[in-house]
């Protein structure tokens, strides 16, 4: 008898707890299929909302509203980011945090269709780089049909309320697993919390997954 | 006539704002002298105490305290911190934070001193890898007698009301320079906050020279 075999899957993938409303969540998703090729780490989309969390937290809005100092500086840095990522040159939106309730529950009727990572890269730039609203089926139409997507179909299905309970229990989990921000990476139980974690999250992937099958 | 020549030496420098009890500054005592000399960037060392600046924002402690979430996940971030730069495997400190306005004192006292690196590094390996209590002169007297320092002399001054006065003042700058947290680094105006972002603050310092000189 052969012992039964580790499924190799689940050693080199990368959870990805985002949302739309998150400027740093944003900097994640525009780049995080590519960054994930390289080391050959498949990405789980895990979008959740952050309101509850941050509620949860004592926080009434995000930490960026709620300390101005925090605020101002998060401009800066977002300057700096978008510049060092290739990304449109940053531009503080005129609505903060914008509510994505919409987007978030289509990424996750499509999380694992090919499509959910060109989806959620139009949905950020259509916050972060044009300054418009993400929450309308109007503006989410033509972002599927310009992915070859049903859109009525999905936007159908997305307001469902199979799809509404699944994503405030996706958020539920979120928050039992301890994420207190947006992005937040998983490789198995090890967090690693925001942006400027994701290669290190993708390294430790690629180096377990090796250490799994060696 | 010749224009007045720009002061080249403010161009190549880097403000490190840090404190004692903070751990993400612990990483960036330990590796910014090395850090900051291949680029050629002088190290202006601002400690300051960060609990009148959380007082201010709202917080009585340390977000790591106040919120558990963070607080738990800090632990594992910091194992995979020290790993990553090659300090002391990381362990929780049986009090956190800890109060070190003493050595603030001293390190405010010797800012313009060679010694203040290697003071700051063995102060913070007081604390974070030999989990001791840093803020007694019986504890501030060997590391100053080991860097060939007199240390009666400085304690002495170290806690004279004019250096109380100043690292008051010091405080109050950071709070007026919009500091939320430690280590904050400042290049010029432009502000860089978190170990995370060091490298990215030596290089900005280094460009800024560059353009400055050419």
């Amino acid at each position: 008898m052969t012992s039964p075999a580790v499924p190799s899957a689940t050693s080199s993938e990368i959870e990805f707890w985002f949302e739309f409303g998150s400027n740093y969540s944003y900097v994640s998703v525009m780049r995080i299929e590519e960054a994930a090729r390289r080391p050959g780490v498949r990405i789980v989309w895990k979008p959740f909302v952050l309101g509850p969390i941050f509620r949860a937290l004592g926080m009434e809005s995000s930490p960026f509203v709620l300390q101005n100092e925090k605020g101002v500086y998060m401009q800066q840095d977002m300057t700096r980011l978008c510049r060092k990522y290739g990304l449109a040159p940053w531009m503080r939106p005129s609505v903060f945090p914008r509510v994505g309730i919409l987007p978030l529950r289509i990424a996750l009727l499509g999380a694992q269709q090919p499509w959910v990572g060109p989806f959620s890269r139009k949905v950020m730039e259509l916050n972060f780089a044009l300054d418009q609203d993400i929450n309308h089926p109007d503006q989410m139409a033509p972002i599927l049909t310009g992915l070859g997507q049903p859109s009525s179909d999905i936007l159908e299905q997305a307001q469902s309320e199979r799809i509404k309970t699944r994503l405030r229990e996706q958020t539920d989990e979120a928050r039992a697993r301890g994420i207190f921000g947006a992005p937040t990476f998983f490789v198995g139980t090890e967090m690693f919390w925001g942006n400027d974690r994701l290669d290190d999250a993708l390294v430790f992937a690629a180096e377990r997954s090796g250490r799994e099958k060696s």
